[in-house]
C-alpha cells in the first residue's frame, strides 16, 4: 500500500497563475496539484493536497499529518515561513522528514523574505525552481525515506 | 549531442564519508560522483565533476563552465558560502542557470552558516537532501532549462 | 453605477469605543461605519465594511475584493500591521489601490508598532486623524482613481 | 459565587504528553486542565478551559472573557508569544489581571523565543515550572487579585 | 474670521514637476499651491504657503506660525524628515496640531527614507496620494480642529 | 526533617517599603521574610533568608547553599539580574533548582531590564506578582522537587 | 583686559519660557544672557551670546569666535546636538576649548538624543542643571583656562 | 546649620595622581577632597568624601546618604558608570539630587565607555573639566538645591 | 564655447591650509580654486567655484547649477556628506554628472564619516588625493562626458 | 629612469567587456591595460599590469611590487574589496602609496559591496569613473608621489 | 632574588575540581596553585596566588600588585571577564606585564562569554589550555620579561 | 619516535621582521621557525613548519596534517583569521587538537581583527606573547596530549 504524504500550501497560493505571473508562474494551483500527483504516483506515495490562508488551519494540517500515519510533509509556507513560530513548533512536535519548499528562490528576494523560522526545523528547503521545487521535494522525499533520515 | 553540466564542489568537500560522516553521511565525492554520473545520464547530460579548495580555482572553472558551453552550474560552495564576493561576482557573470546545493540544511546549523552570499545570484537552492542534494538538483536543471528559465 | 470599495478593519477593532478611549477614541466601529457610509455616498462609492480578529480571514477578503471587481481596498490593519506577510502578499496579489489607515499615529507610539509591513506595499498611508483616516482614506482613494493611479 | 478565570492555550498544546515529552512533560492536556479545576477549587474560582491554534480564536476568547465578567486571564500563549501583537492589543484592550505562563523557561532555550510581546502587557509571568506553572499562576492570581491588582 | 494654517514645504519642492516627475508628479509647487488655496477656502481657511531649502528657515517659520496665531501646521519635510531634530524640537515647542505630509509613500521607498523623526511628534500623517496629501491633510485638519484635538 | 531552602535578596531590596512603594509595595523586606517563613512551612521547608548589596556576597552565599545541603535557592537578583556572569556561574556550578524572582514584571519596564543573565541558568522564572512571587517560588519549589526535576 | 567667550546656542532656544517650560524652565533666553553676564563678570570675561536656528549660521560663529580672538566658546547646540557633522568640523578646526551645555540631562531623555556628535570634540560637558548650565560651563572654562588644558 | 553632600568615588580613584596622569591629571584624590572641602565651605555645606573600589559599598552608601539626611549626592562611578544597574537603583531608591562627574569627558574616549547607566537617573552630569568637575559639581547642586529641583 | 563646471564646496572648507593643516594639506581653498581653474582651461571648461557653510545654499546652487546649464557637478560636502538627505535630493533632482570628491579618504578616518550618503547618487567618488583630488575629477568629468555617461 | 607602478586586478576582471557590459562597460582588459600604458607614458611610470581570480596571488604580487621597488599600487580589487584582510595586510606591510579603484561606484550599488576593506589602508579611492578610475588613478598617483604623500 | 608575580584568581574557581568538571577539568585550585608554585620556581619567580568572588577585592589586588612591586599579573577573571569595566581600569593603572587566563577557550563558549572586557588591556591571553593556561602563563610571563615588553 | 606538529602560518608571515616591527617585532619567520624548532626538540615533537598566502593552500595542509598522521596543529591564521570559513571546516574535518596562535594580542587591536572563526574551533587559544606564543604553543600541545585532550 502506497504511503501518504502531505502537500500543503500557504496563504494567496490559491491565486496561482494570476497572482504576479512574472515572479510565480502561470500554472495554477490546481496544475500544480495535477503534476504532483503525477510525481506521487512515480514515487508510490499517496498525497493529500491542500491549501489554506489561515495559519492555524496550517497547524492544525500539520498535527492532522501525524495523527493520520503520513511519512513525511511538504510545506510551502508562503507568507507564513519568516512569521510563524506555531508552524515551526507544529513542525518540530510532529517528529517527521519536512520538505520546505518556495516557488522562487526566497533569497534572491527583499531582505525580510530571507530568514526562515521554517528552515530551522525542516529537513531540507528546496527553492526556486517554480513548479519543479514540488516535484523535486516528491523526488527527495522518497530518497530521503529510502536513506531512513527523518 | 548531450549538453554539459558543470557540478563544483567546494572546499573539505574531498573528505566526504570521513569528515564528521553522522553530519556528512558516509559516501565519499567519488561515490557522489557516481551517483551523478546515473543521475546526468538519465536526463542525457554531460557532466563535468570537480572539486577544489581553492575560492580562486572555483572562479576560474565557472568562468571555464561559460566559455566551454555548459548549459548550467550546479555548486557546493562549502566553506566558500557565506564569504566569496569572488564566487557571487563570477556566477554573475556567467549568466548560466545556477543551482547551489548543500549536503545538510545549512538553515539549521550555526547561525554564521545561514547567509549564503551564492543563494543571492543563484536560480534555485537545494539543501539537506545529502546526496540527494544533488540529484535533485540534476533533475530540477533539466526541469528549469526544459521550461527556458535562467 | 457606484465602485465598490472594500474596507477592512483587523483584530480588536470590535472592541472601539470601549478600548482605550483616551487612545482609539469614544467612536464604535459601528458609528466609524456609518461615517464612513456618509463620505463613500459623498464620493459615489458603495462599501463593503468588515471587521475580523483573523489574519486569514482578512486574506480571504483582501482576494474577494479582487474576485469581486471592487476598486479600491482600505485596509486597518490594527495588529497584523507590523507582523503579517500574508497580508501583504495578498497585498500585492491583488495590484488594487491599497490605503492603509490608523486611528493612531502609529510612529509616535511604542517602537515595536513604527514598521509597518503593509506600507511597504500601500499605494497610500493614513493615521493619527482618529475617525478622520477613514474619511481622508474614502477622498483620498476618490482621487487616486481620478488620477489613475495603482 | 465564585469568580470565573479564562486558562487560554496556544498552538499545538493540544499535543502535550506526546510532543516532545523531555521538553513539555508527560501530562496531557487534559490531565493539565484536571489539575487546574483541583487548584481553581481550592481558591474557589470557576475555569473556563480551552485551547486554540488560531490566533484570532484567541483574541476572540481574550475579548470573550472580558464581557463574560471573568477576573482575570491565564495565558500560555505557545508559539505566538513573540510574534501576536493582535494578542497583545487584546490584552490591553480587556484591562484585566494577566498572568502569562509557559511550561519550560523560555530564556533558557532558543534566543528567538525570548522577546515575548505578551510580556510587555501581562501582570505577571511564571515560566519553567512546567504544569506547576499552572497551579502557581492560578494561585497568584488569587494573590493578585486580593491585593486589588491589575 | 478664517483660522489661518501653515502650509510649508522643504527643500527641493521648488523644483516640483520637472524632478522625476515619475515620482513626483508633473504638477509644479505653485499648482498644488493652487489646489491647497481652493480646499482651504473649502474648509474656511487661510493659508500661508511657503518652500525652503534651508532647515534654519522651516525652524523660523515653525515659530512664525505659533507667534501669528495658526491653528495648525502642514508640513511636507521632504529631506528634512529623517535628519532634522531642530524641526522636530520647533514642533514640540509650539504645541500645535501638526500634519506631516509626503507626495509619495516613503514606506516604499528606500530604506533611508522611512524613519521619520516628524513622525514621532506629529498629530497625523498622510503619504502617497500625491497633491492629494495636501488636500486630505487640509480636510483633516479641519476634522481634528472640530474635534478639539492637538 | 525539613529540607533548607535559600531565599537570596540582591541590591537595594533591603529598602522595600520605602523605595518607590508604587512600584515595589508596601512591605518591607522583613514582612516578606514573614511571609516566606509561613509559606515554607506549610511545605515543610527550612528557610535561610538574606539580602546583600555586594554581587560577591551573593556568589558566596549562592555557594554555601550547596555546601551547607540546601535542595534549591529562590534568588531575587534585582540590580545584578541582567549584568552578573559571576552570579550566572555560581548557579551552574551549584547544579540546584533555582527559581529566579522579581517584585515586578521586568518586562514591562525599561529594556535594559528585560534580558536576564540568571534567567538562562534558572529552572523556572515568576515576576510581576509582587510578595507573591515569593510565595508562589516556594510553593513551586516544592512541586519542581516533589517531580524531581532539577 | 577681559578675554572673550562665545556662548552661542542652537534651534528653537530663543523660545526658552515659554516652549515646555516643565523641561526648560521658566527662564527666558534674556533672562539666561544676564545669568551669564554676572557670571563672566565675576571671572573677568567679556561674552558674546548669541543664537541661531541655522546650523551654517552656528558653523560660522564657531569660526568668527576664533577669527576675533576668543578664548573658549560655550556651545548649546540644542536640536544640532546628534545631526550636525558641520559644527563638529567646525569646533575641530579652531582648537579652542569648548564645554558643550544642555539645560536637561539628554540622557535621561529619548534614545534619540543620547547621542551628541558634539561631545566627540568638546573639552568638557555639563548638562542637567537648567540655568546653572550656563553658569558652571562659565566657572569651569575659567578653570580650564587657569590650567591651561585645550 | 550646614546641609550634608555625599561625595562617593567609584573604583581605581584612590590611585589618582599616579594613574595615567595625562588623562586624569596629577592631583592626588586627597588633594581632590581638599578642593571639594574648600568648595563645599563657599556653598555651605558639610561633605562626606569616600572612595571604595566596590560596587557593593558604593550603593550601601548611597543608601547612607538618604539614611543621614543628605541633600544630594555627588558621583564619580568611574569603572561602574557603564556596568551597575545596582547603583542606578539605589540612585533611584534615594530620591536626591544626583551629579554625576567625570574628570574626562567620557565621550570622547572609547565607545564602551560612552553609554552611562548612572545618567539615566542623575539630575545632572558634569565631565571633562578635571578637578573642576568636582568643584562645579558642588556649585551646581547648591544651584539646583535653590531651584528646589529633585 | 566652453562647458560650464559647477565645483561647490560645503562647510568648513573656507578654513583650508589653517584647519588641521596636517589632515587637510596647506593650501586656501584660494589656491584650490587656481589649481581648479587651471585644470578646467586644460580640459576646456568654465568653472563656477564657491564655498558655503549652509546646507540649503548648498541646495540652492546644486538647482542653480541645472537652471544654468552646467554639464556637471563637483561637490566636496564636507560636514553634510552623511547627514544631509536634502542635498542628496537636490543630486537627484538635476540629473547630471556628479562626482563627489574628499580631500582625505574618509574610509579611513573615524567610523561616522564612512557611510556617505552623497556616494549613493554620485556617479563617481574621489578621495584622498588631496588637492588632486580636485584636479583628477575635473579631468574625471571630461572622461565622463566625452563616454556620455551621467 | 622611469619609476614603476603595480596596477592589479582581482577576481573576473579578466571577462571584462563580455560582463554585464551595461554595468562594467564595453572595454576588454586588455584594452584598458593599453588606456594605462597610454597613461602611464604620459607620467613616465612603468607598469606591471596583472590580474588573478586567487586572493594568494594578488597578496603575493602586492609584496612583490615592494620587492622590486616598485613606487605605487593601483589595485581593483573587485571580489575581494570586502571581504581580504589578508590583502588588507599585504598592504599594510608595504608602505607604499595605494590607490583603489572601481569602474562602478560601489557605493550606489548592493550594500554588501559598499564596506571596502581595501579603502581602510588605501592613501586614496577612485570609483565611479569607469576606465577613467584607471587614467585618473595613474594621474594621481604621479600628484601623490610628486607632494611626497604615502 | 626573585621577582614576585601576583596570580588571581576570578568568582567560583574557588570551586575547582567539583563544578562542572567535564568543562574545568578535575584538579582542584588548591593542586593548580601547587602546579604554579613548580612553574614558578623554574623561572625563579615568587608567586602570591589568590582567589575571590568580590570584583573589588580583585581591583584591591591588582593596585596591591603594583604596589607590592610585582613584576607582573596572570589573571584569570572568570565572571568578570566580559562584564567589569572597573578591572578593566585598574589593569589599566598599574602598567605591568598582564596575561590573561582561561580553562577553557571561551571563544568555542555562549556568545556572551567572547567579549573579554579584560583583553582590551591584556599584553597576551591564553585559554584552553585546561591547567596549562597557568602553567605556560608563567613561562610566557618570564619571556615577556626578558624581551622587556610591558 | 617523536609525534609529528604541524605549525602553519598564514598570509604576510612571510614578510615577519620587515613588516610593521614595532608591531610584529624583529624576528623573521625563519628565526621563529628556529625557535620551534630548539621547542619542539625539547618536547620531542618533529615539526613541520610552513607559510602560505593561500588560504586554499592552508586548508590542503591542515588536511594533510591528519594524513600524515600528526599529533597536532598549530596555526596562525594571520589574515585569513577572521574570514575564512574553508579553514573553519578544515579544522573541524581533521579532528585534532589545535592550538590558534597570534604574535599580537588580536583583542587589542582594530575591531575587525577581533572575531576569530579559527576560534570556535580551536582547542586553544595564545595570541600577544611574540615569538612566544610560538613557544608556549608547544609547551601547550605537549600538556594536552599529555592530557589526552583534543
Amino acid at each position: 500500500m502506497a504511503s501518504t504524504l502531505y502537500i500543503l500550501n500557504g496563504p494567496n497560493l490559491n491565486l496561482l497563475g494570476t497572482r504576479e505571473p512574472e515572479k510565480y508562474g502561470r500554472l495554477s494551483l490546481a496544475e500544480i496539484e495535477a503534476l504532483c500527483r503525477a510525481a506521487a504516483k512515480a514515487h508510490d506515495f499517496e498525497i493529500v493536497f491542500r491549501q489554506s490562508n489561515h495559519e492555524g488551519e496550517l497547524v492544525d494540517w500539520i498535527q492532522e499529518a501525524k495523527a493520520k500515519g503520513a511519512v513525511g510533509i511538504i510545506l510551502n509556507p508562503a507568507g507564513y515561513t519568516t512569521t510563524s513560530v506555531a508552524i515551526l513548533d507544529a513542525l518540530l512536535a510532529v517528529q517527521l522528514p519536512i520538505i520546505e519548499i518556495h516557488l522562487t528562490n526566497i533569497h534572491a528576494r527583499e531582505e525580510f523574505r530571507h530568514h526562515s523560522l521554517v528552515s530551522r526545523v525542516a529537513t531540507a528547503v528546496i527553492c526556486g525552481l517554480g513548479p519543479g521545487s514540488y516535484e523535486q521535494a516528491i523526488a527527495g522525499m522518497a530518497g530521503l525515506i529510502a536513506r531512513g533520515k527523518k
